[in-house]
């Protein structure tokens, strides 16, 4: 029973950690991942991530918001795959908004919303900017971030020794979070090492035809992953929000 | 790794469950539910429910809906106490509609909305009554169930053996609900039995005032609760959802 | 010329009553009512307890809101038969939202919602909420009740004499609202007792199969029905009507 | 006990007036009419030409609407009234293309929207637009009109034998309404005829001054009013009413 | 380059205006006007009356709305020609909420809406009315107008010397627009004047029918049409509204 | 006059080119560009890249969308800067799909939404899958393009020959803007460059702080800008698009 978990408190124990403490929201996506990986890649890797930060920093993880916004070619599979479960932009945005709003009642002032889903940032910021933009305080603060794009540059190296790394959009289901998912739940990783080479259009086609991307779902090349490499991107991150946090919640 | 959870199959694996399979969507709240239970309880319940039904009828388990519509004072706490994170009605109708679009774009005939929070079913109706209001056939399917509703008259009267049924609107955080939690997950359940005996008025007033529930957040007892109970609500449950989906999406 | 209906008065008129009066909104729906009742059965019965209500305890009764929310398969006649006219969800919150703003703008401290159709109250409820949930002070307050919630124990004996009373969703078209038809308006009571007796399920399906309910539109017996019964209730239900306003709204 | 109106009907008695007839719904407002006139007029007016332009062609008569758009300024009385309740525009576009969706899925070819009120006109036809805009054949058909744009040329010059006609704008309480509630329920009608000459500005502004509209409400004289000229314009418009919709329906 | 024009001015350049300036929004469509008139009219003709205004003025123009509510049969071509290209009611309304939201964060305290679409105004009063109903200051105030509202009398009989003026909604791509767009932009205006003489029904039909509006596209005579005739328009229209800003913005 | 305007059309001229030809869709902005650009960079240049495009290809240019999703601190000047007017999401969204709606109504088969707002792009993607998603046929398609996202890696050798290239998101008022401008509209161009070099955050923070972009609201230099590598851009990026245009739409 994990106590950072929101659901797992009593209201009496969730009342007493809002006043300093700090609220992480996950959210994934219910998406295809490729041959290799679960549908729900992209919510264990937000509640993980969410988890050990709050170990790190006392916070309280609120439920992972498990269906995200719409999966796109050129950064997933779109609507082309079965398992692929998108939430308009519209209905993304009310989601965030009412939860946020009743966070924001229950009176917590730090919120880190952990994203794990490429797509959803646009409407998670559209969400977050309705509901703050008129407040002429800095607190309460919410800050908004990927995971990937808290990596350090030392650690990229050391991920990307053996294959190149090219855009975070070809990373779907590529080295970075099947790497993630050996070190978070290995037995929910296939062992066949998925291997594309997919450039994807300087552009948008609708309707999305059926080879928009490869058969497989993946874009670039998983090659390489490792558990060992998870270990790295999750303790670089970790570092990383460590010292986010410490900044801006201050 | 549960193999009933479709966050946990790849697409693959998902996609070949679909032509003749039953679909599950849990959906609960995060709500207080008194000093002696968690603010997931409904979310719990219902996940719980979905797993083991889909285990007997071969079904697939969608992520659990874990944000409901707003708990009411009559049932439940509203808004007077923390950890209540409640979906405008609006948003709950799009999110249900959204996710049931794509599940149907998956090709699913027969879906079962398993609801174990009381004032989520005026919006899940709404929403599934706005996608399937024209359809002429009778498949796709959806049915939607309380777990409550579906208890026999045999089983309620061995739960309520020493404490009066009174209604389920009271039944929030007390005897059936403190069972399924002991039998569920026993280690997120507090040692007091609470003991209330609230009557709540015959209408509703807004704004609601704080005295509208009784500071412990419960309205009724919970006293008699017991794991043993928990089974037998589940047991019973279980073997009336099966007939019922026997029947409903033969 | 009933001096307590709004439209009646003049706008001087009427903004005399505002300060200390209490307004009464009346909400039915048009709805099929068996084969001896009128479509109009629901808003019919609310702005009569709205008006005899208003006579008693210095009121303005609004203009009926004549539409309500959907019918359904398990507390009426849903979808399935002509003359039920039904709003969508959002429909309803916004027209009940956009009415109650106005009627606060005007000054009104003391609000009545008097639903008389069972499917209206999630969606009424949800309405006041979003427009009261912030506000901290407890006037302007409003009260939303449904008549039949409103009955006392000792008239439910009274009426409930040669039948038993089941619940008061399959009470559609029943005893109770036959008795205030005849005790109301008379001439649009048919004269043949209807006499179902339907079970429904313990679920819901959709879409709406055609023999969710029995071919009359009737789920129960509306015999034993009287002009004099419904004077009962009606006497019973404003006595009790008259002790809550005086409670709330002191 | 009117047989023309829906209400009064049962579902049977209603349903077998479907197929050849014709609907007429009837839409007013809530909305200060001056000191003597009552805030229901234009619902008065549009329900009482439904009726009887009803039995003059075998029509049902739908509930009335009785909450409208915003009054304005320019051509009534605002917010600055009591006793004006509006709608926004989308409520008023949802509501009458809810309401529409229904009646269409009920099989009406046939309907009559009669509109007394001057400020409804835009969002009424945009609900009918959003609904019917991708039809192709000409049924179902649906006629929008007010009942002023169809007072014959000869019928104004006898009406407005005394005093100037300027536009129907400034006729807010004024003659026509005035001598049409003199013929319909003379009962509410006040004694004193109104008589203000108000030039109301060629453009809006916003917010609305408290000084846009003549204490009284009124913007134009009502003097010369007369129920044998409120009976005038009844018997022309329901005469012109006959043709259009012989033309229209056949 | 047009100094008036926002677009051109650098953002320290625009913030300099906005204190004591006044900002004018041109708001047109984009709809077919006829065989001698391009789809841009409406457009041309707002941001043209907009520069000139400004220029008197000491105004910054705002990005011309160039895509408006949809044209209406009895006063344009409804849907039934190609190149009207319309925007839901509920779209222009958002669309007006939003910019007009923006331009008053920025300070701005004195706005005039310059419109040259008839059937824009309904909803774009809707938009600023619900931004400024609850302001209870005089500024910020926005005043909303049509330009052919702001005719004088004596100009209007220099204009329609030749032919009758009927009414506004007739004149769509007749002597005013034609004589303005010869006026603004000669090389636009194709030569052979039209010269319809259309009735247009005392009401609407829905769906609209291939028939509602001539082959042309126009609806009353173009003939007589002058851009001498434009000069008198604008600068009988642009000294009005001098007198009308200097009078509401003072 | 330029005749690839859509808006400089006829009805009948703009009805002949729909069969085989191409609609441009240019959506721009209107956004603080810095001290040396104007508000309206983003339309100037969507523009004249969609008349030079038109002309090449046959194409008709749609009146451009000047108002633009809201500018973001880590690639513009957010909601900081005055004169920068932005759209809520669910506004560009209905805007962009209202649009789309008509102009696939009037027959279009092949649209190039020509984007020059690097924010604008997720809410113009779900636009159109809104429309198209359940479209079964490859044509009508809609191809949603970024100018920068089509300069070949060549080009941008040439471009960067002073300054390092960074990242589009900081190309906001920079050498790539800078130098389209001054090819397209030299006369609009400051004569300072500015020169600066702000490192974004790796997440975003709400509310969003006043010091989140240098005071001049530039991000990085635009030193090294010219008008002949705007002719550079223009030229490969329209031989990029003839490309692409010729594949997609044979």
């Amino acid at each position: 029973m994990n106590r950072f978990l929101m659901s797992n408190l009593t209201w009496k124990e969730y009342q007493e950690k809002i006043k300093m403490g700090i609220l992480i929201i996950p959210i994934g996506s219910i998406e295809q991942h490729g041959p290799h990986l679960p549908l729900g890649v992209d919510s264990e890797i937000a509640e993980n991530f969410a988890l050990i930060i709050a170990e790190k920093v006392g916070g309280v993880v609120a439920p992972t918001l498990t269906y995200g916004y719409k999966s796109q070619p050129n950064s997933g599979g779109g609507p082309i795959f079965p398992g692929t479960i998108d939430l308009n932009g519209s209905t993304l945005i009310d989601l965030c908004k009412d939860i946020l709003t009743e966070f924001l009642a229950d009176g917590w002032q730090r919120i880190l919303i952990m994203n794990a889903h490429y797509e959803n940032e646009a409407f998670l910021a559209e969400a977050v900017d309705l509901l703050l933009r008129n407040q002429t305080t800095p607190f309460p603060k919410v800050v908004l971030a990927n995971w990937w794009d808290n990596i350090s540059a030392s650690t990229m190296t050391k991920l990307y020794d053996e294959v190149e790394f090219r855009s975070w959009a070809l990373e779907h289901a590529a080295l970075a979070e099947t790497s993630l998912m050996m070190y978070f739940c290995p037995e929910l990783v296939g062992s066949e090492p998925i291997d594309e080479d997919f450039i994807p259009p300087t552009y948008q086609t609708f309707p999305v035809p059926k080879t928009a991307v490869p058969a497989s779902g993946c874009l670039y090349t998983a090659k390489s992953s490792s558990a060992e490499k998870g270990r790295l991107i999750v303790e670089d991150v970790v570092r990383n929000f460590e010292v986010i946090l410490g900044k801006e919640f201050a």
